[in-house]
C-alpha cells in the first residue's frame, strides 16, 4: 500500500476539516489561527539513512531535511524536537559527543534551537525529528494555475550521486567522491529564500523524494498535467562531468531525491521578481516546465521536444 | 548511562536559555510568548508496550500517555501528530482499521484531533507522539515548597498489576484480570483536572515511570526532600483485595510506573479549594505526604511511622 492510500483510506477523517487544517494532505500542519506550523518525520537506518558510521552527517542530514520543509512553505523553523531510538553503541559518549557538536553547528546556521524530545533504547536506529515555525501564511501544495512556469532551486542530482558513492554502485575521484557524499548530507537547503518564496510561488513542495514524484505530490489534487525541459534541469557542473566521463544520461540522474531542494510554480507575470531575487540574493532559481491542463499529458521532453521516458519517478514509501 | 545524565551532558546547552524554555527539564516543552505547549514520546514495542497483538488497546495507551504529559501541567492538548515505524504485519489492513478506530475514539473522548505524523517501513515497530496545546501560563516542575502537601490523583498500582497479568507473572480471575489489563492499556487520566489544577498546585509531573521515580524527578533542582505515608497511597478495592488474597505488600506495588496519574505539590492553605474541587467535579485528590527540608531524608513511612524500604522506585531510562 502506498504511503498516500494509507493516510487517504485510514487517517484522513481524523484530520479537522478546516481551512487551517491541511488535511494530511501536504509537507506540513498549519494552524492558521495559531500561526503554527509544524513539520513530524522518522528517520530510519538502512533507508533514510544508511547507517550510523558517520553520526555527525546523519544528523546533519536529517536536521536539513526536517526544517527543509517548512522552509520550502516559506516558514522560519524555530525550534526542533529529536526523539532518537537506538541501542549503546549509537548512543555511545563519542557518538553524543558528534551528535550535539553537529546539532550545535546546525543550529548556529540555521538559527533554531532544540527544545526537547526523548530518547529510548531500541536495537533499531531511528530518530523522528519535530520541527516547528509561526507564520501568518504558508505556500500550499495543490495552489498551481494552468500555465504557470514550473521552477527548481539549486542544483539537482549530486545527492543520489553521493548515494551510488556512498553504496559502492559507482567510483569516482576521492575529491568528487568527497564533494558528492558532502551533498548527500549536507544538502544545501534554501534557507535564504524562506522569506522571499511566498512573494511569487502560487505552490511549493520540497523535494526529498524525488523531482518527479514531489511533483505529482504537489499537484495531485489538481486537475492539470506538467511539462519539463530535460535541458533545463539544473545540475552542478561536477555531475555534467561526471555524466559525460561515464557515458550515463542525465534522465536517470534527476529524480531520485534527497535533493531536499525547492519545487514551486509562479504565474508568467513573476519571471521578473524571480529573476530580480535570484540576482539580488544569490539564490539559483531555475525555470524548468510549465502547468499544463489535463487535456495534455505530463511529459519531460529533449532539445527536440520529443517526449522522454523516465524509469525511475522517485522513491515511493510503501507498505 | 541515565536518561538525565544524557540530557544534561550533551544535550541541555543546546536549547535556549530563556525562561520560555525548560532547558529540557520537564514533562513540556513551553513557549511562553506563543503560548505554546509541545510533548514528545517515542513508544517502542518490548518496551513500552509488551506487542502488539491489541493494536487498539496498544494506541490508545500512547495517545493517553502522551497527552497526560499536557494535562498535568493544566493544559488542554488540542492536536496530535502520530508517526509510526512498522512493518507490513504491523500495519496490516485490519490493524490500520483497528488504530484509526482507536484515534477516532481517544478523539471524541479528549476533543483532540490528528494533525499529521509519517509512517515508515521498519522490523521494529514504534510510534512518536507529538501533541500540542496552548496556554498562557503551565505547571512547572521543581517548584514545590517546604511543607506542601503532597497530593496523587485517582490510584496507583493497577496498571502495573495489569503488565503483570499480561506477562503471565500473576494469575487472577478472569474479571479482575479483565479489569487490571484494561487500566494498563487506558489508564483513566484526569482529564477533568485539566482546568482546574493551576488553581492550587506549586508544581506537577504524572506518573509513567513510578510514583518514587517521577516524585524525585518532579523536585530534581531543588534542595528538598519528601515523606509519604503508605497507608495514604490511594489503591483500588480491586487492588486491596488483590494483594490481601496474595499476601503481597502494598510497598512493592505503588512505585512501578503506567499510572498515568498526576502527581502535585499544594500549599497547605489551598486544602479546602482542593477538597472542594474534588469533590464538585468528582476527581480523587488524596494527599499522600509532605514536602520537607533537605536535612530531613526523603522517606515513606508505615503507620507506626516507621521508615520502610522500598526496592523498586520504578522505571529509568538507561542507555
Amino acid at each position: 500500500m502506498h504511503e498516500f492510500e494509507l493516510i487517504q483510506n485510514y487517517f484522513q477523517k481524523l484530520s479537522k476539516k478546516s481551512t487551517s487544517s491541511l488535511n494530511l494532505n501536504d509537507d506540513v500542519f498549519f494552524d492558521k489561527k495559531n500561526k503554527l506550523v509544524v513539520s513530524v518525520d522518522t528517520y530510519i537506518e538502512g533507508n533514510h539513512f544508511i547507517d550510523f558510521k558517520k553520526p555527525d552527517l546523519v544528523i546533519k542530514k536529517i536536521i536539513r531535511s526536517s526544517i527543509s520543509d517548512l522552509i520550502c512553505k516559506g516558514v522560519k523553523p524555530k525550534y526542533y524536537f529529536i526523539s532518537g531510538s537506538g541501542n549503546k553503541k549509537s548512543f555511545s559518549k563519542p557518538n553524543l559527543l558528534k551528535i550535539s557538536k553537529s546539532l550545535n553547528e546546525e543550529q548556529n546556521k540555521y538559527k533554531i534551537f532544540l527544545s526537547g524530545g526523548d530518547t529510548v533504547f531500541s536495537n533499531k536506529l531511528s530518530f523522528t525529528i519535530t520541527s516547528i515555525g509561526f507564520a501568518n501564511n504558508i505556500v500550499y501544495r495543490n495552489k498551481a494555475k494552468i500555465n504557470d512556469d514550473i521552477y527548481v532551486s539549486g542544483n539537482i542530482g549530486d545527492s543520489y550521486l553521493g548515494l551510488l558513492i556512498l553504496t559502492n554502485k559507482i567510483k569516482l575521484s576521492h575529491l568528487l567522491s568527497k564533494y558528492f557524499t558532502n551533498q548527500y548530507f549536507m544538502p544545501n537547503i534554501q534557507f535564504k529564500l524562506t522569506d522571499k518564496i511566498k512573494k511569487f510561488a502560487n505552490t511549493s513542495i520540497d523535494i526529498s523524494d524525488g523531482l518527479i514524484t514531489d511533483l505529482e505530490k504537489m499537484i495531485n489534487d489538481q486537475k492539470l498535467s506538467y511539462k519539463l525541459y530535460l535541458k533545463d534541469i539544473p545540475i552542478s557542473k561536477k555531475l555534467k562531468k561526471t555524466l559525460d566521463l561515464k557515458k550515463l544520461s542525465k534522465i536517470n540522474y534527476i529524480s531520485n531525491g534527497d535533493d531536499y531542494q525547492v519545487l514551486f510554480t509562479a504565474s508568467k507575470n513573476k519571471r521578473r521578481i524571480i529573476r530580480k531575487i535570484a540576482t539580488n540574493f544569490k539564490i539559483k532559481l531555475t525555470k524548468i516546465g510549465t502547468i499544463q491542463s489535463i487535456v495534455n499529458k505530463s511529459c519531460i521532453v529533449d532539445d527536440k521536444n520529443k517526449q522522454i521516458k523516465i524509469k525511475n519517478k522517485g522513491y515511493f514509501h510503501k507498505f
